[in-house]
């Protein structure tokens, strides 16, 4: 078993502890929920306090110019390009993923005319589900299928398949899916493939172009450490962008918006793919957490990620508890989920001693590792902290059961 | 005409003087584009770097619950709708206009099924005449017919009219429409009445409820001074929100969303026009502009802001210049726009003194009027530079040309 000595000898060595000076993260708080929201970059209380105070209160409406508002969607696609695997002019930061995606189903939906299902799964995180719900409901004739799970795709792929929707990583289970397999499988359908990266981006790199993807959404406060409610991203692959009508046609995706047309005319490229202005104080969240992430090698991430959720896997073992999270490196993502009955409680029991993960009906204790931020130590301290809580009962006290709380 | 001691007195004996101290306006500008970008109230600074710091560095995943996260769309709309004339239970906070547009839009055709007309005005701001398009296009047999103005509507309303949408108060003349009479004769015809009051809300009172008004829009970031890219607002009256079925069904308009449920089922009430993660940076931009807000009375906004219109009319008189504005304070905005053939190089001129309106092609010098920080000496100011521009011939220099700048 690995001890704290042989965690902080590791610790010392991995390329990425230097940047967890970076972060701002509490005092006595170890932070397992990077996955559902990522810890704040030290800079950016500075990058947004410069949009409110001198971009805003001083430039005032010069700065669509100035300050480059106008580019920002862009702009910050292009900083996250790399990190998918994109080249330039194909990624917007715009809306919400939800949005997003009913964006790209709604565009999707048009490139396969004659075609009318819509694949998903049936334990895809929701919001995928009700936006595929309506986006079918908009489609003459549309219908959505659910797979019961994402290895069934093949019995229900076939000639009136328009698009597959799947999450690349399950915000369950953190399995990790092939994309290029999967993204191949699809074409050879004749369908297009959407995928959901909202627990990828900033967990694992990814090629969304050597994988031929034709479209993705992801969100940006998760891994990517853009802030609450950051705006989130769209991807679609160069060779759709002249042909894609997506039907949320607001001015900022006109070929000119500032000629006041009467009639909507999209703009060239992936721009056309943006609605209505854009939310600058959360670009400017984004922006600065990009700012940490030139400084990161994804790959690197990776590799540490695995070490983490390795050590993880490797720590809780003696607990007994059952983890729905693959062992096998090419299935994980970059969180892991232990089954406990009363899980709800032995989360907040942990939570109440600063070691913070997350619950997902009806007995996940998620925990997301986040190499920029988290360490091996930091690992073994959160596993002692979960045997302690399991070995004294303590999460059985009245303070820690569930009364409404959502989380 | 009146002095510039005459405008000192009477700024004086305004109510709303005390409110100017609650804006960081920069020295030397004179700031009448708050009909575009609000200015920056005091109070926002260290309101949005709590929510950086304290609500998410410490907070961090635990703040959804703790800081009230979750409730933010709705506490907005409530802190909003006494502005709008609503009852609680009617306004949420969220997205941009333009999507939030779509959300009511689309609502709205399946409320008036069998009838397949949106009307829209051809000179409406272009995004929502783009978004009305993109609505159009997903229902079937569905046609767009823009009305040459909106004084035509009484000619177009017909059995075949689902659908009427029409900006309050017109972004580039600064008419203002009759919301009561018209929403009233839309009824009339069977059809649902949705207004966009990007220009309205913190512009003048209105009362959406007294009005019978089904659905309305509009955006946080003009009077309102809730930041760039600040969300928007929305507006469903009561009696249609249980029928209503918006096609952005996101996971925040679940009525368990934490239930991780596969089929969308909306929640009851306004809620149910939510979709994606609330922009929470962004919001709480506009629940410090709230703040300033609780302390003015509309009704002396509305006041002072006819008063400013008023005399900036009164002092451009001998400038010749055309207002495109209408005179009666009934059809009067809080904007007014004047035209001129090299409008776009005298407003650039007016911006190198500090004097900041801004331009509509293509021909239009925008004024806008807010009470909440500018005064009458602003506008005697300002006029007094607008006529030296014009008398000088200064705007004729080449550094005020247009060259592809877009304002």
């Amino acid at each position: 078993m690995t001890t704290r000595e042989e965690c902080a000898a590791l610790d010392a060595a991995d390329p990425l502890a230097a940047l967890h000076g970076e972060f701002a993260l509490p005092e006595g708080v170890l932070y397992l929920d990077g996955n559902s929201l990522g810890a704040l970059p030290k800079g950016t209380a500075a990058r947004v306090a410069g949009m409110v105070e001198r971009e805003w209160g001083e430039g005032l409406i010069r700065s669509w110019n100035d300050a480059g508002w106008f580019a920002m969607p862009h702009r910050l696609g292009e900083r996250l390009s790399p990190m998918l695997g994109a080249a330039l002019g194909q990624v917007v930061v715009c809306d919400s993923t939800s949005v997003n995606l009913f964006k790209v189903l709604g565009a999707a939906m048009r490139l396969r005319p004659g075609r009318s299902t819509l694949l998903a799964e049936h334990a895809a995180f929701p919001t995928d589900l009700y936006i595929t719900e309506g986006v079918t409901g908009l489609f003459d004739g549309a219908r959505t299928v659910l797979l019961p799970r994402a290895a069934d795709l093949g019995e229900h792929l076939g000639e009136d398949t328009a698009v597959v929707v799947l999450s690349h990583v399950d915000y369950r289970t953190g399995e990790l899916l092939d994309m290029a397999a999967i993204t191949e499988q699809v074409h050879a359908a004749g369908a297009l493939m959407v995928w959901d990266l909202c627990h990828t981006a900033g967990a694992l790199p990814i090629e969304l172009d050597a994988c031929d993807v034709d479209f993705a959404v992801g969100c940006g406060y998760k891994y990517l450490n853009g802030g609450p409610g950051a705006p989130a991203f769209l991807y679609a692959a160069q060779r759709h962008q002249g042909a894609a009508a997506q039907p949320l046609s607001g001015w900022f995706g006109h070929a000119r918006p500032f000629a006041f047309e009467p009639s909507y005319a999209p703009t060239e490229g992936i721009g056309r793919f943006l609605t209505g202005t854009p939310p600058l104080l959360g670009m400017a969240g984004l922006d600065a957490a990009l700012d940490v992430w030139e400084k990161a090698d994804l790959a690197q991430v990776r590799a540490t990620s695995l070490a983490l959720t390795d050590l993880f896997l490797e720590l809780v073992e003696p607990l007994g508890l059952e983890s729905v999270t693959p062992r096998e490196h090419a299935l994980r993502g970059s969180h892991v989920s232990l089954r406990h009955p009363g899980g709800y409680a032995v989360m907040q029991a942990l939570i109440a001693r600063g070691v913070i993960g997350d619950f997902r009906a009806p007995d996940l204790m998620r925990f997301g590792f986040t190499p920029l931020y988290l360490s091996r130590t930091d690992v073994f301290d959160a596993v002692r902290h979960l045997a302690e809580v399991l070995e004294s009962g303590e999460w059985r006290e009245e303070r820690f059961s569930r009364r409404g709380a959502v989380t």
